[in-house]
């Protein structure tokens, strides 16, 4: 295991950033080599081919390894719901984490359903961030406290991490986030989250604006915008893309928040997300933009806009089977098997 | 079980399919009951809810059940590939079973990872279909024959199929076939199958043209299509396509293939293929073309083209997850969560 370097403020995580390690170009290589060789028309099974080389750069590793999928999902309650922006009110953060926890929410059942473990982090519910239409979400120390949390809780033993979340208010901060990092009209980054209508997210996108306009000359990187607009389950989420990296655990984001959070860092070093996959493309508008902004694509599309991690676990399935197909199917030449014309 | 129906002729087929059962309205209707129970905001599991209740209409049961779903590849062999319409000679397909019955392949992997069961259906490889430049690729008795193979190759526990193919020249047949069915420019339906280049294309779409004009007369219905065009493996997967319908086993398709086979069944009952899905849109492109022409969505698109109902399998993962989260999350009654304000 990487040792982890001491974590006071955001100025070590900005050092931390400028230093992270690269693709095990060795790993990637290997896997270029074998996959001509396997009993398939060269190219035929198409992103599974690729994700299973992916698997095998960013674990550092090879073969690639799929045996210990991971799930994380953070919690954290947001000041900003005093605003109105939300259709459930601040307590359902805590209920649905008893639920997560008594195994009764979505991503228990699609982690059960996919063979992925799944760990529940409460990031301080009793004590929201502060509403960011007043003062910055959180001080230095907080955020720099989340993003640690979130860089020590991400397992070295883990051959993937799915970071997802909880927290009523949260699409409103992701939605302050991307509008702080690319710009644009409030309301193309605005959505309906749990499910306000037309003019609750009028109201929303003026919450969002108001709060891009406050800080905007506070924030000269994607960590102040972090501070400033986001939560302690977002910054925990960023933290554990930092961590996974030292540790060689390849990451799959989930939706809007999940990749809003994350978004923050390429600000720092552009290739801080080098390591991170996106398992599925969400139903909340702002997400769709959020991708383009970030060069990515998902792998998946299933009109979910749920959370949870609830559509990173989903595209485990596939990353298992593509490492599966990588490292268990017959060669060409082990199978017998007459080569092209 | 129902009860088969006696099958010698293509006749006997045509009956059978006037006489499909429907769907399972009370299960369909007990589905959308408890959906806006379970703790998470109406609609946010998008697709999954959707397939949680397409299950359970379609297995004439509720609550649905995702507990053993099985795959089934059918090889055949082609006449046509004496044109030169293939990147590999036809005994490449022999040598694929004998992949897929010692454990290498890439639907073996796949379907292990998923925890999919595989069955594995060997049409008659010694004695190709005809060449259909040349003859019918089959007679009215030999093309019943299949199909009442694949009726019955189905097993009533199996609780999803998911059919898929192998066999070279097969792409040319899927072509052919959508072409008789469609019309429209030869050079459309016809792509790279394993792996053939621009002028081979050119050749293979002149094949398929020539096919199609030689039993235009001849053919009234899809299964003329099928029998004229087709081959064993094809005819195969309209069978299991039909024997799922009436043992009310909901079915996965798999790519360009067996979406053509499954696809010469709704000429003579428009609701022949309501119990099926598309596993995933294949890079083959007439795949895409096919899929509007019959009105359905693909689940997922991850470029690949390789058959053996790799795409179908792949699909499982997203039916376990919605069925799981259909049947056992917790409603908000359960779980004490504070409704919507």
């Amino acid at each position: 295991m990487n040792k982890m370097p001491t974590i006071n403020t955001l100025d070590d995580i900005r050092q931390i950033l400028t230093e992270l390690p690269g693709p095990d170009l060795e790993a990637a290589r290997a896997a270029q080599a074998r996959e001509p060789q396997l009993t398939k028309p060269a190219g035929s099974l198409g992103r599974l081919e690729q994700l299973a080389a992916w698997t095998a750069t960013w674990q550092g590793r090879y073969p690639p390894r799929m045996k210990t999928p991971n799930a994380h999902v953070f919690a954290g309650n947001h000041g900003v719901v005093a605003q109105g922006v939300s259709a459930f009110p601040s307590e359902v953060t805590k209920q649905m984490v008893a639920n997560f926890e008594s195994g009764g929410a979505a991503i228990n059942q699609i982690c059960k359903a996919l063979g992925v473990g799944l760990c529940v982090e409460q990031m301080d519910l009793d004590n929201p961030t502060q509403d960011f239409t007043e003062n910055p979400a959180m001080t230095d120390t907080e955020c720099a406290e989340a993003i640690r949390f979130g860089m020590n809780v991400i397992d070295e033993a883990s051959d993937v991490v799915c970071l997802g979340e909880m927290g009523i208010g949260n699409t409103t901060s992701a939605a302050a986030i991307c509008l702080a990092l690319y710009g644009g009209n409030a309301l193309t980054w605005v959505g309906p989250g749990t499910g306000i209508d037309k003019p609750a997210m009028g109201k929303k996108a003026e919450v969002v604006g108001l709060g891009v306009k406050l800080y905007k000359s506070h924030m000269q990187d994607g960590l102040d915008v972090l501070r400033c607009l986001g939560g302690r389950e977002m910054a925990a989420i960023a933290g554990a893309v930092i961590g996974a990296r030292l540790k060689q655990v390849p990451v799959m984001l989930d939706g809007y928040v999940s990749t809003a959070a994350a978004a923050v860092l390429p600000s720092i070093n552009k290739r801080a997300l080098d390591h991170c996959k996106v398992g599925h493309v969400s139903a909340e508008p702002g997400h769709k933009l959020l991708l383009e902004k970030l060069g990515k694509n998902a792998l998946q599309d299933h009109n979910m806009r749920l959370g949870e991690a609830t559509g990173a676990v989903l595209a485990v399935g596939l990353l298992k089977a593509a490492v599966a197909c990588h490292n268990d199917m017959a060669t060409f030449a082990e199978a017998g098997i007459t080569d092209k014309d």
